[in-house]
């Protein structure tokens, strides 16, 4: 069903023909985002082109009793953004204004359609960047960010997205605008604004985002150390932070993601190598040097094969180059991949690697791993083919066992990835019914009739936990609204 | 009225007769903390043990139907921890148990009535610390810490409490038990650890504490810099934020807090000095002399009339004694006096401070500060005699007009003191009565009966706009502080 007659003659006089989509090419084409194509299919897209026009829209959506979604660029790889039948979604491309540089308050506002490295782009000239750095940061939105309160490489010493947001207007499913947040980093009372952080458009759709910059590191090393064992590549992991050493990124990568980098875009990584590390200290000039002499004296203790430092911004750029499009680079080596993404206690990381790779021995299926080492936060690329059953089978198989792996060490879901509708019926194995609830009737308070973004990031209804509607919980409290 | 006999049987039998006091004596010494002597007296004040026996005390007091609240070591600033008439106070000393220190997580597990910088004092063989160090370190609990959100000089560069907790065992109002967050850093779903952490325990009473470590920092420099002018010591701090520099503390502290100081600890500090800035660096061996080299060259830049950097441990410890203990030097200035705690962005301090002063002036009360300047965290002191009506009038007055200044600058109510019972009445002046309704009803979610410390953090119903100021609670209760 395309938009129903009515309501796309209202979208159309609010936002103008060319910004209300309903053909079935639009439709079809926004089924997916970076996790999946999904079934099912939007009633249509429309594009707003202000904070203005968004609410507009969503009150128009609220009064016609359709759900909704909002969409930055798709890269996202839960499923947060893929529609459930029928729904319109709410694309943010256009809200991309980038507004200017503060640089005593150290911060900068931005529309949600703003592609991440945009931000630090901007924030350059004034010696300042934007921490978060996921590794589709060329691609994806800010907004997506917020969504999914992203991570990154440098997130290891910098916090979560959530660390970098000072303020938020937001609309609510109802069409009500409002600031959460504000300008000083303080905001006394119930912290709503991390609440709406990592909400994976279940609470709110945001339209302006005041972000915090941080100062560009006088000085940047970047090493890549090279181990014939995966084991002592862990050690070294384990090493370094024991030490007191906080890394600005600590990474790594297995041989078989190595070989999937030199057949794609040939960074000059050794093919030989069971792992790499990257490695990145930040300091001021002196300080790093330093600090580089204590790395290069622990990798010399675990026993690394070899240790390269990047002698400048190239070569650099080159190193990171290879991490961010790696993802991109098992495309060479596989037809299909699935990226799993699960957190461990970084103590536990040893042991979970062999067991990771031995569960997709165990299927018959190859395991590749590219993964923020230092946060202990697994990304496994399990590689199958997408046109045998058996393997799809086997996949999902071989992703359950990795996250029970994951549960079973006390750690948990996801790191950055989010829930979306990957996830979701799995929020029981680490939540009680009770915290559900309590997840539940938070978002009633925000979102009553779930009708912004349904089935996503909570557990469905008679799928695990009670959902219990706003209704319920206004009168469990006694509270008039 | 003490505590109802049924009840207090029950009690008694969980508890043990030691562990269970409605005496005269007890209930009229727990009607204060940090902030103020509140008229209303408790019914009577508990000493759980352990997690176990607080879920029991819960049980016991929700099915009586009485109102309650946690309680840390009582040196809250917004009248968090004291009563209203009849509520029961569960008093967390004895949950005072430090665990082992897990050094590759970077994790502790300890109970809310751990005093603050015992956490540091048993992490510190592993050269790890916990950030969050506000004044009263040596007496408040960790409970307090999450409770409030609190802050302290060295948040400034590693951020508040919430940046440092991984998980909390908490007990709801209706006794049941739950943890939030996890031994990882990532918890996907709504962020309810966020959420609890500053709630001021109107949300939740913690029973367990995972708190993150940080790398003890390999040197330390500590600047005292001293200025003749109030408004260059404003400008170096502005000039050392532009200048990306991201010191561990930059404090400000100004003539009056100065010369009382030197009255009752002689520091060593100038008493003609007009302010001083405490500026800590922290870095690796190298890099710290290369960053202090920078700070000396704004320092000069800006004007400062002497800059003395601390030779040894010895002379640092003093330096810090003084900024920790100046709020108590104050009394040897002035018989009473009311702490103010306000944000404003970092850019409005130079303007923002001239006017408080003036404010002061206006109405014939001198003020003192001694704040977090990298944050644009003031806390004014304002001086006066509580036995004189009218100074009390004024006080309430200052008081008031500052607040308003750091909210038409952009700022916040508070920055770390928390709202309690003290601004509770202003918080319509930051948020909209919808952004109200929400916080009001996610504590429904946890709190649907507002029995778990009623008044606190949100307005009363009805009560809105009308302020109750700290003054006019003392007036009240005819009680001199």
């Amino acid at each position: 069903m395309s938009l129903e007659p009515a309501l796309r003659r209202q979208l159309v006089a609010l936002l103008g023909a060319d910004w209300v989509r309903d053909d079935q090419v639009t439709r079809f084409s926004y089924r997916c985002d970076g996790l999946t194509l999904h079934p099912s299919l939007p009633a249509g897209v429309v594009f707003p082109g202000d904070h203005d026009q968004v609410v507009g829209v969503v009150k128009l959506l609220h009064a016609a009793g359709v759900s909704f979604l909002p969409r930055g660029a798709g890269t996202g790889l839960s499923g947060g953004a893929v529609p459930t039948t029928g729904a319109v979604i709410i694309e943010l491309v256009r809200l991309n204004r980038i507004g200017p540089v503060n640089e005593i308050d150290r911060t900068i506002e931005v529309g949600p359609g703003v592609v991440n490295i945009q931000v630090s782009h901007a924030a350059r000239a004034h010696g300042l960047y934007f921490v978060p750095d996921p590794s589709s940061q060329k691609a994806c939105s800010v907004g997506g960010n917020v969504a999914e309160n992203s991570g990154g490489p440098h997130t290891l010493k910098y916090g979560v997205t959530v660390n970098h947001i000072l303020a938020l207007d937001v609309v609510l499913p109802d069409g009500s605008a409002h600031r959460v947040g504000g300008e000083s980093w303080a905001s006394p009372g119930a912290d709503l604004l991390a609440l709406l952080i990592g909400s994976e458009g279940t609470l709110c759709i945001v339209t302006n985002i005041i972000c915090r910059l941080t100062p560009l590191p006088p000085a940047v090393q970047t090493l890549l150390a090279v181990f014939n064992d995966v084991q002592q590549a862990c050690e070294a992991v384990s090493a370094i932070i024991r030490a007191g050493i906080v890394p600005a990124a600590l990474e790594m990568i297995d041989n078989t993601v190595i070989r999937a980098i030199e057949q794609t875009i040939s960074a000059g990584f050794p093919t030989d190598a069971e792992a790499v590390l990257i490695i990145e200290l930040e300091d001021i000039e002196a300080g790093i040097t330093d600090e580089l002499a204590a790395v290069r004296r622990i990798l010399g203790q675990v026993g690394t094969h070899e240790i390269r430092v990047a002698e400048d911004e190239a070569a650099r750029a080159r190193i990171w180059r290879a991490r961010k499009e790696a993802f991109g680079a098992i495309g060479a080596l596989s037809p299909s991949f699935y990226t799993q993404d699960g957190v461990i206690p970084r103590g536990a990381l040893p042991r979970v690697l062999a067991r990771v790779n031995q569960i997709g021995r165990d299927h018959g299926l190859t395991i590749a791993n590219v993964f923020h080492a230092g946060d202990g936060n697994l990304h496994p690329l399990i590689l199958y083919d997408a046109h045998d059953p058996d393997q799809v089978a086997a996949t999902h198989e071989v992703g359950r066992r990795i996250l029970e792996l994951c549960l079973a060490e006390g750690g948990t879901l996801s790191g950055e990835h989010g829930i979306g509708l990957e996830k979701n019926s799995l929020m029981d194995r680490v939540y009680s019914s009770t915290t559900l609830d309590h997840m539940a009737e938070v978002r009633a308070v925000f979102n009553p009739n779930a009708r912004l973004n349904p089935g996503k990031m909570l557990p469905e209804p008679g799928k695990c936990g009670d959902i219990k509607s706003v209704a319920a919980l206004r009168a469990k409290s006694g509270i008039q609204v």
